[in-house]
């Protein structure tokens, strides 16, 4: 067992006392700053222990966190987290309060211990436990903790771009990815954009008799027109020029992706699907998942929505929809296109209501940073990751991997399939949480050595 | 002033009293049994007090109410209302409470004040000073009170067939109509059908992080297109054989509508439509509104409807749709028709989960009583009524005029554009309910004394 190892086993229950601690606050970024506020404090002067002074970045939305830990190699590694979670709703189908984290079966129950202050804290007691057991850190690291992650990163590329200069480092060390079902542990490499729209209808005054439908409009039947015009069943886009700028997979990506399991029965069970989106053969899954840009309704909300029948013909209707984009669409190419699109198919009435706007992002797989990671965990796991060339979802890696060229790894981190991120009972299991301590660790000490 | 008219007059105060009594019981159909109970039971005391045996007709849902009242002459009326009414939400708009029938500015308010508790009352009231002018009725009288009119009258038709020897008679005089904007009295002589439908799409067993949406099928997604497969924007439905039975207007009903003001720049002001549904000549208005069957959504339920962003592939969709049918459209027919559509365009998913249905119904406009009702209102109100050969919304006329063969009309009643029938804040004018007593009265005295 190594000194660090043994540190961490020492500290065990505090390091999970303090997680639970930054569990305790409310920190939903889309119901005000209060909770935002008190969540950052609290990290600020956790992350202030060091020694160093904790800046506030904000360029008009909720604020990030930011502390340059300086180290005596010449290597420097900017670490990226946040500190905001999701809503809780549901409220009702919690076991435990959200935000009074409670231990059952080995695990932290609260909104936001696994997404994401699992990584916050797990780094912060990495940087404690190499500064114990070396009196110093081996590299200069860049302290990142977003405010507003989970409501579309909306100033962030703002705060990024602001403070440049305090943010390059020789590599950007993400959020972390999860095992998958069968416990291997997996790396990411980027991730895909995003355009999610609130789309409005809106053709009367007010809710009419639904027998008057031979003569008003019906909003919600030009909205389904709308919707219905934009994709098929299949996920193919029928906006002219969406795929423009699709980056199709190549031979270095299939390569990759080979080496992830696409873990079909074990889908097929938990999530009961029939068929799946084009009946893809399962060596063509991933790449499927991951290479092909969807249009999703998250949402539609119209007319009456109660117990039996109410006959009413509704004045107006909304839907949620989102694009996951590849690499290389432009959100904003894309909100312009749907509006064309929109516009010369009769739908001049489908407005936005909102936007929010993320670009794909990726990072080579070969970067130093990378191969460390890769190195790492195979020794650490006994296993090699599964690498991901980017993920399937969306965070705001874009403003650092492409607008400061820092390459990004995302690392295995403390979450597993059943963490339920984004849902009720979100929770990460102790040892999980402690052995992510130590991979952090062990990537910092090996990246700090290195040339 | 008539001898009917001093007593009417004389007793207005205790009249108004006795409807907003009556408009104290929340006999709301759809919310159990009991509003519905104790309203029936104070009705059939009410009817009783006529020294006559009131029964309840049954057939597995919400009881209706039935009494003769024998009279002097050879004819007979079945009297049609009812006395359940609309559910009251939402509860926050209304000015006092639904079911503390408040009096304001000479208005009654309370739900069911107009739909159909005046009609109830006017009539009972009508019996009454007959009676007491009279000292007998001119021809007998067959009131049968329904208890789920605004379900759907699911059992109502079972209730007719089973009792039909005692509800026949020379004619039916229907729940009333309305005013229009100017102040004009309706009569009319029939109602469109209609198909109810809650149609379910569910495609996974729990909500997905919409990223998958590249994979996993999505529900809201199928749904939308088997919507927009229905109808287009200008009520042209696609389902095959949907107009096969449709009877088109012939020239006597175009020369009745040619009575009907459409009111076009009424509603554009107040309903704040753009366009009408294929953009009719104002002179074609009436014969569209009633004339063209429609296929609606009455509501859609799907994914995440809270403020801000949620990204998910909600795992069902749900969608609630009418058919207003015209004669003689079935609706059982329609739904088969419906069923075989979504079947062979890809939409077996689709299903069903319950259905209402209801058949259109015609009565001529010359029958005695049809040309009863149209003098005396003529008489009455100065201006001869405006005749819709049958109304754009649907009631249960369908098991009494073509199942009975007994011809109905609706009267001219109490109610206005203004009295918010299904809204918050329903209301009757008090002088509107004095004068329809007043109305029926006439009508009785007038149908009785003819050959």
């Amino acid at each position: 067992m190594s000194a660090a190892d043994e540190y961490i086993e020492k500290n065990r229950d505090r390091f999970i006392e303090e997680l639970a601690e930054l569990c305790s606050f409310p920190s939903i970024a889309n119901q005000g700053a209060e909770g935002i506020r008190a969540c950052r404090d609290w990290l600020g002067e956790r992350l202030g222990r060091f020694g160093e002074r904790v800046e506030t970045l904000e360029a008009g939305g909720m604020p990030s966190l930011y502390a340059e830990l300086p180290g005596t190699g010449r290597k420097s590694v900017l670490l990226y987290q946040h500190y905001d979670v999701q809503p809780v709703e549901p409220l009702g189908l919690w076991d435990s309060p959200p935000f009074e984290p409670a231990v059952r079966d080995g695990r932290l129950f609260a909104r936001g211990a696994c997404d994401d202050k699992s990584d916050v804290m797990a780094r912060l007691q990495a940087v404690e436990t190499l500064e114990a057991v070396h009196g110093e850190l081996p590299l200069t690291l860049r302290f990142l903790i977003e405010g507003e992650e989970e409501t579309g990163s909306m100033t962030f590329d703002r705060i990024v771009e602001d403070n440049a200069g305090k943010l390059r480092a020789d590599g950007c060390i993400w959020e972390a990815a999860s095992f998958n079902n069968r416990g291997r542990p997996e790396v990411i490499f980027g991730c895909r954009g995003l355009l999610y729209l609130q789309l409005k209808v809106s053709l009367l005054n007010f809710d009419q008799h639904s027998s008057l439908a031979s003569l008003f409009p019906s909003a919600p039947n030009l909205l389904v027109h709308a919707l219905a015009s934009l994709v098929d069943q299949d996920q193919r886009v029928a906006i002219a020029g969406f795929y423009d700028d699709v980056v199709a997979a190549n031979e270095d990506d299939r390569r990759v992706m080979a080496g992830i399991d696409p873990e079909l029965e074990e889908g097929r069970r938990l999530i009961g699907f029939d068929r799946l989106v084009g009946e893809p053969p399962p060596d063509r899954m991933i790449e499927q998942l991951l290479f092909t840009p969807t249009c999703n309704i998250d949402g539609i909300t119209t007319g009456y929505q109660g117990p039996g029948s109410m006959t009413v013909l509704p004045a107006s209707a909304t839907a949620k929809v989102d694009f996951r984009l590849v690499p290389r669409q432009d959100p904003a190419d894309i909100q312009a296109k749907l509006r064309r699109h929109l516009d010369s198919h009769g739908f001049e009435k489908v407005e936005f209501e909102w936007a929010e706007l993320e670009k794909p992002s990726r990072s080579p797989i070969d970067s130093f940073l990378g191969r460390t990671v890769l190195e790492t965990e195979e020794e650490l796991f006994g296993q090699p990751p599964a690498v991901w060339p980017f993920g399937a979802g969306t965070g705001p890696m874009h403003p650092i991997a492409e607008g400061l060229g820092v390459a990004i790894v995302g690392p295995t981190g403390a979450g597993r399939p059943d963490s339920r991120l984004h849902a009720p009972n979100e929770n990460v299991r102790l040892d999980d949480y402690i052995e992510s301590i130590r991979l952090i660790v062990r990537i910092l000490e090996r990246f700090g050595a290195g040339q």
